[in-house]
C-alpha cells in the first residue's frame, strides 16, 4: 500500500483547525506564540496569552477560546510534563495539530548597543542555560537577571526602569517589540527543535493525510513483567510503529502508572483502529487524544499484511465462513 | 463471560450432523465404525465402509455419502497423518464433530475356546503391537498372522478355511459377527483413547455449545525465526488456547510447511473470529476446517478482556471516536 | 558468522556413530534397513532386525546393540508416533544421526512374470495404500493379501506355499532375496522421502558440522494461552529456527501435553545453549534428545546478533560491569 | 526465592557512597540540597552548589567532587530531561543512590509578617505555578517577582534592597537563612514527591540489598514496529519488571532515539544480568548507568523460574550435556 502526502487532504486537515480565538502559553512573543503563528490563519485570529499551560487549557475547556497551543516536549519555557499530564489525565481535550519550532535566541536591547556595554542580561533561567557557553565567552562580565519568561525579559527592557541592559529572547518578541538585535543565533546548540500541539475540545478529527500521528494514554492495568509487552503486541501484530513512549506515575497510588504513546498512523486506518480496539479490551481506560498530520511529513512504508485491504479481506473471509 | 454446556445448543449442534449416508474407514467393525455409531442416529443410517481414509473422504466429496468418520489421531488402523494432510491440503471438507473411542481389545474365536488351544492369532500389526505383552504371557506359543485390519482378522475366523484360531479385534466386530469372546480387555495399556472426526462438505457450521473446538490449517508464509511466534501472538492477544499444534511439510518444496492447529472456542465467538482475521492478514492461505463441540465437553474460563462483551465495547468505542 | 559444511567435522561427527552392532525396525529389507545401510560402516556391522520400534530401542537400552535405526516420520511400516513417544518420554536415548530415504516401491516376484499373470499381491496395508492408483490401473484384477511388512511379503514369495504371486516391497529386499523385479517405481507419489533416526545411549555428542539439528522434548508446565509463546520467545530472542513442532498428550492426565521440537543448530552453539538454558528455567523437565548433522545439509544464515561472538561479547560486558 | 531488605546490605550499599565532597543543583537550600542531606554523612561533607545540572555533573567528571546530587524527575527547579540526556548520552557516570524528597513549600519573610501585609512574592516560576491556587485565595493582591530558583528568592529577602516582601521556598532554605515562616504547606497538591539521583564516576557498584533498581540506556538499532518489543522480550522472558521507560531522540539524526529504562533488580542478580546480556547482543551500544537501592524499599516477589537458583540449575544442565 502506498501512502502519500495528499495536498488536498492536508488542506482539509487544516480546515478542521480553523478557529477565531486561540490561547497559548504566554506572554506574547514566546516560542509557543511562534508555533501558533505557524497555523494558517492564526495571524489574523485573536491570540490570548495564558500564564501557564493549565490556564491555556482551561480557556479551551470553558469555551472562551477555540483551541490552545502548548509545548509538549522539552521547551525553553517549560510546561512539558504538565502538558502531558494535563491532556492525558485531567482534561478531555484532543490534539488537532503539531508544530515544530526551531529554538534560536537573539540578544536584544532597547537601542543599538555593543556587547562590551552590556552589564546585565535578563531572561528565563532555562533560556539562560541554553546560551551560557556563548555568554561566558562573549559577555563574561554580564550579570544574569531572572525573568518569568524570555518574552517578559524582552518586555522588561522597555519599562521606565529597565530590568537589564539586554535580554535573551525569541526573534519573534524582539520583532514584535521593535527591539534592536545585538546578536542572532546565540544558542549553544544549534538546530534544536521544540514540539508544540494545538488542542481543542473533542470534535471532528482532522482527516487522514497519509502522514499522520495518533496520541493515546493507556493506564496500565497491572504492575507486572510483561504488561507493557502485552500492550505492544497489539501494535506489533498490526505493524503499528511507536514514535514516542513514556511511562508516567498516575499520581494516585503506589506503583500505578500510565503510558503516554504516539503512534504512526490515523484512526481512520484499519490497522490503527484494530490495534486500539485490541488495547481497549485489556485497558478499557485507554484515552484517544487525537489523530493529526505529522509536522515532519514523514510517511511509513506499509507491508501488504497491514494495509486496509488486508483488513477488509480478512473481515470478508470471516463473514463468509459465519454465513455459509 | 460465563460459558456453559448448553444442552439445547448441543442438540442443535447435532442436528447439523444428521445424515442418512455415512462412509467410514472400514471394514465393518473397526474402531472407526464404533466412533460412527456414537453419532446420534448413525445406527439407523447407511454406513459405507471404505478401504482407506482417502476413499472415505472421496465418497463425501463426490456426494455419494453425506459425511465420513475417519481417525485423526494415532489409531490402531492408522491413517492419522493421511487424514490430517487430506483434510488440510487436498480436500475442501469441514469437521462437524469429534468422537473419542476407548481402545480396548478382545481375543475372539469362532466358538468357545481355551487359551491353551490357540496356536495362531490374526490381527492388524498395530493391534498386535498393542497386546504383545499380554500375548507373550498368556499365549506365548501362538503364532501371529497379519491381517489388513482387526475387523478383517475377525471376519477371517468365519471363512471356510479360517486364517487363524483366534483374532485380536474390537468388541464391536466380535459382537457384530457373533464371535465367542475368549478374553476381554487384553490391551497392554488400558484407558487409551483415539480421536475420530466426522467430516462433510462445507455448509452450516454446528452452533456454539460453550465447549467447542476449531481446527485450522495455516501455511507458514516464511521459514524464519519468529514466524510461528507471530502466528501465536494473534491467539495469545485474544486469549485463545491451543489444543494441538503440528508442523507438517507441504510436500511441494524445500523448507515449506503448514501448521495444523486445534484451538479452543467457536468461530461465532468474537475472540476466535478476531484471531483468525488477524492471521488471515499474514497468512491469507489459512483454511478453516470447522468449529464443532468438544468430545470431552471441557469448558474454558475466559477473562473479561476476551469476552464477546469486551470486543463489542471496543468496537463501539472506535466507532464513537470515528464518528464524533 | 559464516557457517559451512566442514568436511572434517562431518567425518568427525560420523566417528561418534561408528558401532559394531545395530538394531533396526525389521524384518531385513525394510526401508529402515535401507536407512541403516546409509550409515558408513553399517554394511559391515551386525544388523539385528526387531519386531517393533520399542523392541529395537530396548535392545539399545539393554546394551545388546550399540544403536538403533527407527523411523521418526510418517513411514510405510509405521511406528512414527511410537518412536517419538518412546524416545521423548519412556527411554533415555540420544539421536546421533538422521537419514532420509526415498520411498520407492517395486513389484517383485519369485520368477520373471507378466503383469497379466498376477492374481494376488501381498504387502503391508500402508504400502498397498501407496500404490493403489497404479494397482487399480495396471493390475485391476489382483487381490490384496496383507502382510506384516513389505519385507515379510517379499519373503512370503519364497515359501513353499507362496502367500501371493507377487509382492510390493522395497528395492532393497528384492535385491537381498534375489527376486525378479516385474516393475520399478510403482508408487503413486514419486519423490516421497521418509526420515529415520539412529539412536543410542547418551554419550558423546556428534561434533558440530555447521548444518546441525537439535531435538528436544518439553513438557508444558501449564495449559494456558501464551504458554507455548513463552517457550517460543526463548528461541526467537536467540534467532533459533524451528524445523518441526508437535504437541503430544503425555498420556498421564487431562490437558497435559509435551512438545516435541526440532531446532536448527547444535548445542555447542551459544544461541542454542542459551535458548535451552532459558527454557530449562520455565520447564525443568525439558529433555535433550541429541544434536546431530542435518541429513539435508541445509545451513542457516545467522545475523550478527546471534553469533557466538555476540554471546561472548555480551558475557564479557556483564563481567566487566560486575567486577569494576 | 525470598528477597528481603537486608539491613547489613543497606549499610554496605551506603558505604560505597560515602564521599567527602559533593556537588548539587544549587543554590544552597534547594530541594536538591535537601535530597543530598538525606545521604548519610552528607551533612558533614563539603557541598558545592552548581548553577546547572551539567555544571554539577562536570564537577564530578573532572574529579573536583566525588559525587553529584541532581533531579531525575519533574522538579521545581527543573533539569529533568537535561539530567536524563546528560547521564545517558554525554557523560560516563553511574548512579549510586536515589532519594525521594517531599515537595512542600513555605511562605517565608525576613521578619514576622501577616499575610495581609504582603504586596510582592518572589520565587521560581515553577514554584509559583505550584502554589497558585493557594496564592489566588490567600494573597490575591500580591505581585509575583520571578527568581532564578526558590532558594535565590529566599536569599533575596535578606538583601539591602529586598526583591520582595516574601518568598515561596523550601523549608530547608528558610531554616538555613533563619527566615520567619509565615505559612507552611502552601503547595496546591500535597504529597508530591520528587526523585533525585546521586551520580559518580564508574567504580564499585553498591551491593545488592534485595530491593534494588538498575538504570540503563538503550539506543534502538532500528526504527521499526516490534523493535521495542524485541527489547522487552528480553526482560519479560527473565521476569524483569520495568519501573520507568522513556523514549528520547538522540539528537543526531532523523528517527533515531534511545530508551531510558529503570528496571527492578540488581546486576548481581542472574535474571538482570542475563537480560542485559541478551539486549547487548541486539543493541551493543547499551549503557549501564547503575544498580542501587530503591528509595521506596519496595521488594518484588520472584517466581521460582527467575530465581538465581533456576539460572544456576539451567547452566549446570547445559554444562552436563556438553561435557557428557
Amino acid at each position: 500500500m502506498s501512502r502519500s502526502n495528499d495536498p488536498a487532504a492536508i488542506v482539509a486537515a487544516q480546515s478542521v483547525v480553523s478557529a477565531s480565538r486561540y490561547s497559548f502559553l504566554g506572554p506574547a512573543g514566546t516560542f509557543t506564540e511562534a508555533a501558533l503563528l505557524q497555523v494558517p490563519g492564526a495571524d489574523q485570529a485573536e491570540r490570548v496569552p495564558a500564564g501557564s499551560v493549565l490556564t491555556a487549557l482551561n480557556l479551551v475547556e470553558s469555551g472562551e477560546v477555540d483551541a490552545a497551543m502548548v509545548p509538549i516536549e522539552n521547551s525553553v519555557e517549560g510546561g512539558v510534563t504538565a502538558t502531558l499530564d494535563a491532556i492525558s489525565v485531567a482534561h478531555e481535550l484532543h490534539i488537532l495539530r503539531e508544530e515544530l519550532v526551531e529554538i534560536s535566541f537573539v540578544l536584544a536591547a532597547a537601542a543599538p548597543l555593543a556587547l562590551e556595554q552590556i552589564r546585565t542580561v535578563s531572561t528565563h533561567t532555562h533560556g539562560w542555560a541554553q546560551v551560557r557557553r556563548w555568554a561566558d565567552s562573549a559577555i563574561p562580565e554580564a550579570e544574569f537577571v531572572p525573568a518569568s519568561s524570555t518574552a517578559a525579559a524582552a518586555r522588561g527592557l522597555l519599562e521606565e526602569t529597565p530590568v537589564a541592559d539586554a535580554a535573551v529572547c525569541s526573534p519573534l518578541v524582539a520583532q514584535q517589540l521593535g527591539l534592536s538585535v545585538v546578536q542572532r543565533g546565540i544558542e549553544d546548540v544549534t538546530g534544536a527543535v521544540t514540539r508544540f500541539v494545538l488542542v481543542s475540545r473533542p470534535g471532528a478529527i482532522p482527516p487522514m493525510t497519509g502522514a499522520d500521528k495518533t496520541t493515546i494514554m493507556i493506564p496500565l492495568p497491572q504492575d507486572r513483567a510483561g504488561a507493557l509487552m502485552e500492550l505492544l503486541e497489539h501494535f506489533a501484530t498490526r505493524g503499528v510503529n511507536l514514535c514516542r513512549i513514556e511511562s508516567r506515575p498516575t499520581g494516585d497510588g503506589l506503583g500505578l502508572y500510565y503510558f503516554s504513546i504516539d503512534i504512526e498512523g490515523h484512526i481512520e486506518e484499519a490497522r490503527v483502529a484494530d490495534a486500539l480496539a485490541g488495547i481497549h479490551r485489556i485497558a478499557p481506560g485507554i484515552r484517544f487524544l487525537g489523530s493529526y498530520p505529522r509536522a515532519d511529513r514523514k510517511t511509513q512504508l506499509l507491508t501488504a499484511e497491514v494495509s486496509d485491504e488486508a483488513f477488509t479481506a480478512a473481515a470478508a473471509w470471516i463473514s463468509s465462513l459465519r454465513h455459509a
